[in-house]
């Protein structure tokens, strides 16, 4: 038995958890989960359609961008999932979608505003845009680029705090410490989108959230003085 | 067997209604139902997921806020129900969401404007909002504050007339004489919300229906000339 | 056995349609079929969830408004329907929703622009609106009122070339021949509210269809020269 | 056995795909297959169900409009289809729908912009609008002059790199080397329109994607460096 079964099946659940949410349509987007120890992380196959996805079909890459394990090529953002697991060490998950509202925001190139609560149970300010990429980096390794430019973005900024990010002019990626929670973090992103949409539709001008509010949400989930769920 | 089998199913159909009609991702929400008699109410575990719920799972809190039955820990959002229970007699069931098009509105800070007969089916005017919240409020007993500038909304405005209340950057909460009640409610705001949001972008200085027209329909389902439903 | 069996199964199938096609939240909305020999429709009951809805509980109405046959209240709705059944001789089916994005437009009081063929496939034009309703209308007989102001709408058009309209403030109602092309004009005139309220988003100046694009498409589907489905 | 069941099968899994991606509102739409050796191509009966669709209803026309194969009357977009078919060299499946946020590009007469990625992974810039069609055109063989306006549009530009298109006042059609791909480009031209509406929300002057970003996506899934999805 193969030892990443464990890390292939988390993987396949969080690819599948994917469509159900409603944040992929067609094939567009991924789901990444790290094995720390071994120094490898799963992730879904390149074009292959969610509803024939199974866990055998995800692809062991290790941090060099080799593949250890499976049949298939894996997913064209790979190096993209690879780049964040390197840089940014306590995230043991990787998401990434076309969502729809979200993706307003990262095609608009505008970070998306912390309007209300919902947004502050995740993220600890707006959600950051990375700057555009350049010719050369769109015309050379793009994908690892791709990474770079988001890591480049969290120079100032704790991605602990800010669990996930928006590729300008393409789309969001979340991560966490486990592959559950960037999906939940994903799912997050793209409704919060949608309600700071509809509230710039009703307050154009509106101002973001009091910071004490702010932190008094994102507390109650995050750190020592969490009190949310169960202990 | 418990006393309060019937009072936890009763909460626990409520709470698996919500993310059945949308209006509820993650494991945002929640939804409460009291014995008056008893003088207890139960209410969701916090941060569990929906799909994994079972009527056991309810917690029962006394009005004091003691919990009286129950192995899991309750929603952080119990004070707020508990005050609610305390101030409005009538009131049988809580259900808090973050449904999009309600949370929308609670952002923006603004009341649910009220344009049309759907609306007055379900309330006596526009659907208030909360004042927003001190920092003192904030940094203190926050869930239980939560509750207190409801209250203080409806310092000159009746429960019964007004079944929910958008609170400032937060929320929608609703209630009802019982849960499954309060459930149509939250239902009703969110469908109000969006085709209030909607007629907006159509008509952006609308005004609100016509007094003998809302005093009709709020009628034809409330109070003693009802004539809607069965007998 | 019943001789309305069979049109309360025809009002029945349309009634349940109705969520299917996400037309109806809650228990707003109602469909029903008349038989023009008997000179009695069945209806919808009063405030009955469309999940415990069946057959038998469609009630059966006469032309005088007289019960004929049911255990249960029929549709607060009623006097509506008859009236539209009562001077619209050619119609076989009414349908009344709230769906969301033609009540918008119904709550604007706005007809809905016709700016595409997948309107003038179902309507000679744009979609009307009545006007308001004065306070005697609504203090007095209010649903069987609501009919009167439709029927005056259509004093100089065919209820055959624009089978359906929105009562202002209100809600849609469709009609057709039958109760099912009556749920199908429902589906119709929530979709084609929602393109046109998008193609306003886009061109908020936008003409009408050209007249000879608009004969063509609902000539298409109706009259001597239509040629749209199977013969 | 008859000749062209696979192909008819083919037409009927893309038809009946339609509506399960939320494409499809009522019997809007239609979807066929070419057979290039045998000069023949299924597509949809007209105005039938897609719920009561089967592979044998499928009718199956020759290019020059000759029912070769069927029991029922072909879609009355069939003329659309066949010029397109002879128009397109490359072209083994077309699709028509009226999905909503594409309709609502093509009824307000405009191109859908390029914003994003998401978008360039299907086409080679903005999906262009055809011209509106004249009276002549409209009175005359209506359908096949659908067809004529959409491959006047195509004079300089190749349908390769821009698989479908908005007929103007109606609705998007779609094409690709095999009906699944167009189903596909279907999906992705809905979700794109629904990106550019809201980006265009919240940018009223957004610029479109950088060249080089759009040359880099649409290559990475088309031509000789293509390199997405399996080999």
């Amino acid at each position: 038995m193969s030892p990443f079964a464990e890390l292939k099946r988390e993987a396949y659940e969080a690819n599948v958890a994917l469509p159900r949410h409603g944040l992929i349509n067609l094939t567009f987007g991924n789901a990444s989960a790290i094995d720390r120890a071994k120094g490898a992380f799963a992730i879904k196959p390149s074009g292959v359609d969610y509803a024939a996805l199974s866990p055998d079909d995800m692809v062991v890459v290790d941090l060099d961008g080799r593949i250890v394990e499976g049949r298939l090529r894996p997913s064209s953002d790979t190096p993209t999932h690879r780049k964040l697991f390197l840089a940014f060490a306590g995230v043991g998950g990787v998401v990434h979608t076309h969502s729809s509202h979200a993706t307003a925001f990262a095609q608009a190139g505008r970070p998306i505003p912390i309007f209300g609560t919902t947004h502050a149970d995740y993220f600890n300010g707006p959600i950051p845009v990375t700057r555009k990429m350049t010719a050369a980096e769109i015309a050379g390794a793009y994908e690892w680029e791709t990474g770079n430019v988001i890591v480049e973005r969290f120079a100032e900024i704790d991605p602990a705090d800010f669990p996930g990010v928006l590729v300008n002019r393409h789309a969001p990626f979340a991560w966490g410490p486990s592959v559950a929670k960037a999906v939940e973090t994903a799912v997050a992103m793209e409704r919060v989108a949608e309600m700071a949409l509809m509230s710039l539709a009703l307050a154009p001008d509106l101002e973001p959230i009091e910071p004490e509010l702010l932190a008094r949400h994102f507390k109650r989930k995050h750190g020592a003085s969490a009190y949310y769920g169960q202990v």
